[in-house]
C-alpha cells in the first residue's frame, strides 16, 4: 500500500509495532510524544552526531534495498561515535518520503535499522516523518564516553605514528560493481565488495579499545576518503602528515575491479571513502602496545610539523608528493557518490 | 558564490565563523569533530526531538527568506521541548543543499538559526551538510526537564478541562496571504499573519510554568492543527474529548482573510495548524489556579470517556458533531502545507 493510502498515523503505528516496545534502561519516554525523554547517567560525556543519506546522492534504489539503506544510515552514525571512542545509546530517525513509496518499503527500512540497532546496542526512541519529493533519512545518535577517554581529531602531535584499522578501497570498488553490473568480476569478490559498500561495519569495538587503553592521540572515521579525513585531523591538530604509499593497506579484492576500469587500487585506497575504518594517531612510545591489542591495525605514516605539509612518499620512486583533497566534497563533486 | 565554488570545507568554515565560538557551559566539543560532546547535568531527564522542513512542502522560497526558514526550523523544535515542559539546550543542524544554492543564502539561514538560538538559549553544537537535489533542513534538539515535572501526551483523565495558550488560525491565514498575494487584506493585518506563519514563537515560557507549577495533566504543541493534535492526546491518554466551538479562540485577524476566500475562521482554528500554541489539559480542581498564572489561556473543552469519542458542540445549533482528523497528514494530504 502506498503512503497516500496508509497515511502518517497508520505508518507510525506500523513502525512502532515493527520496533517493538522499548523497555531498555534509561528510556523514560519513547516514540509517541513531542520528544523522547532519557535518564542519562552522570559522570560521562554525552556524544551527539547526525548524518543524512539522500536518494540518488548517497545511494540508488536500483541497487540498494531499503533494508540496506536502513542499516547503512545507522551504521555511519555509529561510526562517528566509534571515532570518538564512545558507545552509542539512543537514536532519532527523520524520514523524508515521497507519497508514492510503498509502505512495505518503509517497513523494510526499519528492519535494516532495527538490525543495526540490535547489533550496535542502539535504542531507537523517536523521530519524525515528512513528505518530500525525494527520499532521505537523517539520523541523530546519542552516545556516551568517559571524559578522560574521549578521542578527538585535535590531539595529534609531531612525531606521532598514523594507523588505520583495516584495508581501504573495498567500498569504492563495491560501488563500481553496483554502477557497472557488466564488469567482469569474480562473483564471490563482487559480493564481498558490494557488501562492504552497502552494509558497512563501523569499528565500534576498536574505537572503544583505543579510548579505554588511552593509546590514540587523535582519531577519525574514514567516510570521505583517507586523504580527506587525514586532512581533517591535520587541520584540527594544526600539524602536517606524511603517508608511506607502500604501507597503505589497499584492498586486494578491489584490485580485480580496479584493473577492469583502469584505475590503481591505491587511488581508491587514498580517495575512495566510505570504508568506515578508523584512522588514528599514536605517540611513538606506544608503538609496541599497538601490537598487543585485540585487533590488528596498519602503520601508514607519521605526523610532521605543520610547515612540512601533507604528503605521500611514493612506493617505487621514493618521491615525496604533496597530497590534495581529492576525496568526497559534498559540493565540489570530483567523483559522484551514487 | 555558489556552493560548487566554495565547497563543503569552505562552507563549514564560514558557518563556524558565523556561529562564533561556543564557550557555553556544558559543551566540551562543539563543531569540528566526529560528534559533539556534552556534559549533561545529572538528576534531570534529557529530552530529544527532531523535525524537518522541506522546500516546496513546508515552505517556498518565493515567499520565505532563508533567515525565516532558519528561525522557523529551530522554533518548531523548541516548541516540542516546550510541550514537554522542558528547556532547550543543544542543537544539531543537518542541511541538505542543492549545489546551485548561493553561499550567502546559507549564511542568511544561519543568521535565522542563530537569532532563534539566542532567543531560546539553544547552543548549536554541530551538524552536517550533504548535497541533495532539493533543499531540506533537519534539526535535532536536546533539552532537559525535571523528572517530576515532565508534561506528557498520555496524562489526560476523564473530567479534565482542555485549554489552549492563544488564538488559533493566524498561521493558516498567513499562509493564505503568502499563496495569494492579490488577496484584499489590510497590509498591517497581512504583515501580522505572515509573521505568525514564518516566524512562529514557541510557548516556551508557558510550557515551563505549566510544568513547574504541576498544573497540566497532558500537553502537546499545535503543529498539525487543533483537532489533529487533540487526537494525539486522546490516543495516548486513551480517553475522549468534547470541544465547545463557541469557546475556541479563533484569530480575529485571520477572519479578514478567511472572508476573502470564503472559509470560516473557525475551520482554520480547528484544522489550520502551525500556530505552535500549547494545547493542555488540567484537572478540574485546578481551574482557579490557571487564572493566577503569568499568562492567559482559553478553556475550550473537556475530557470525556473514550467511548464518548471526540466531538465538537456547535455554537449556534448546540449540536454535537463527531470530529475527524482533517488536519495535516504528511501523506494523506487534504490540504497542502506550502
Amino acid at each position: 500500500m502506498q503512503l497516500t493510502g496508509i497515511g502518517e498515523f497508520g505508518l507510525i503505528r506500523k513502525i512502532r509495532k515493527e520496533l517493538g516496545k522499548i523497555q531498555e534502561k534509561g528510556v523514560v519516554v519513547g516514540i509517541g510524544d513531542d520528544a523522547a525523554a532519557l535518564e542519562i547517567e552522570g559522570g560521562k560525556l554525552t556524544l551527539l552526531t547526525t548524518d543524512t543519506l539522500v536518494e540518488d546522492v548517497h545511494f540508488r534504489w536500483d541497487y540498494a534495498s531499503s533494508f540496506e539503506v536502513g542499516w547503512k544510515s545507522l551504521a555511519v552514525n555509529v561510526s562517528d561515535i566509534a571515532a570518538m571512542g564512545g558507545s552509542p545509546l539512543y537514536s532519532l530517525i527523520s524520514l523524508s518520503l515521497p507519497s508514492e513509496v510503498e509502505s512495505f518499503k518503509v517497513e523494510d527500512l526499519y528492519k535494516g535499522l532495527k538490525k543495526a540497532a540490535s547489533q550496535y546496542k542502539v535504542n531507537i526512541i523517536g523521530g519524525n516523518i515528512v513528505h518530500s519529493p525525494i527520499f532521505s533519512i537523517t539520523i541523530s545518535l546519542v552516545g556516551e564516553v568517559e571524559k578522560e577517554n574521549i578521542l578527538l581529531r585535535s590531539g595529534a602531535r609531531k612525531g606521532d605514528l598514523i594507523y588505520v584499522t583495516g584495508e581501504l578501497g573495498s567500498s569504492r570498488a563495491g560501488l563500481e560493481c553496483l554502477r557497472n553490473p557488466n564488469l567482469k568480476v569474480n562473483p564471490k569478490i563482487r559480493k564481498f565488495l558490494v557488501r562492504k559498500h552497502l552494509l558497512p561495519s563501523p569499528r565500534l569495538k576498536e574505537g572503544r579499545i583505543l579510548a579505554k587503553e588511552k593509546i590514540a592521540t587523535a582519531a577519525i572515521d574514514i567516510s570521505d576518503g583517507l586523504v580527506s579525513d587525514l586532512l581533517r585531523i591535520t587541520e584540527e591538530s594544526k600539524i602536517g602528515a606524511t603517508l608511506w604509499e607502500e604501507k597503505i593497506p589497499f584492498s586486494f579484492a578491489s584490485e580485480e575491479v580496479s584493473k577492469e576500469v583502469g584505475i590503481s587500487p591505491q587511488k581508491w585506497a587514498l580517495y575512495g571513502g566510505e570504508d568506515y575504518e578508523l584512522l588514528f594517531t599514536v605517540s611513538r612510545d606506544k608503538k609496541e602496545k599497538i601490537k598487543e591489542l585485540d585487533f590488528s591495525s596498519y602503520l601508514i605514516g607519521e605526523i610532521v610539523e605543520k610547515e612540512d605539509g601533507i604528503s605521500l612518499i611514493k612506493k617505487e620512486s621514493g618521491k615525496k608528493i604533496p597530497l590534495e583533497n581529492k576525496g568526497y566534497d559534498h559540493f565540489k563533486i570530483i567523483k559522484e557518490k551514487a
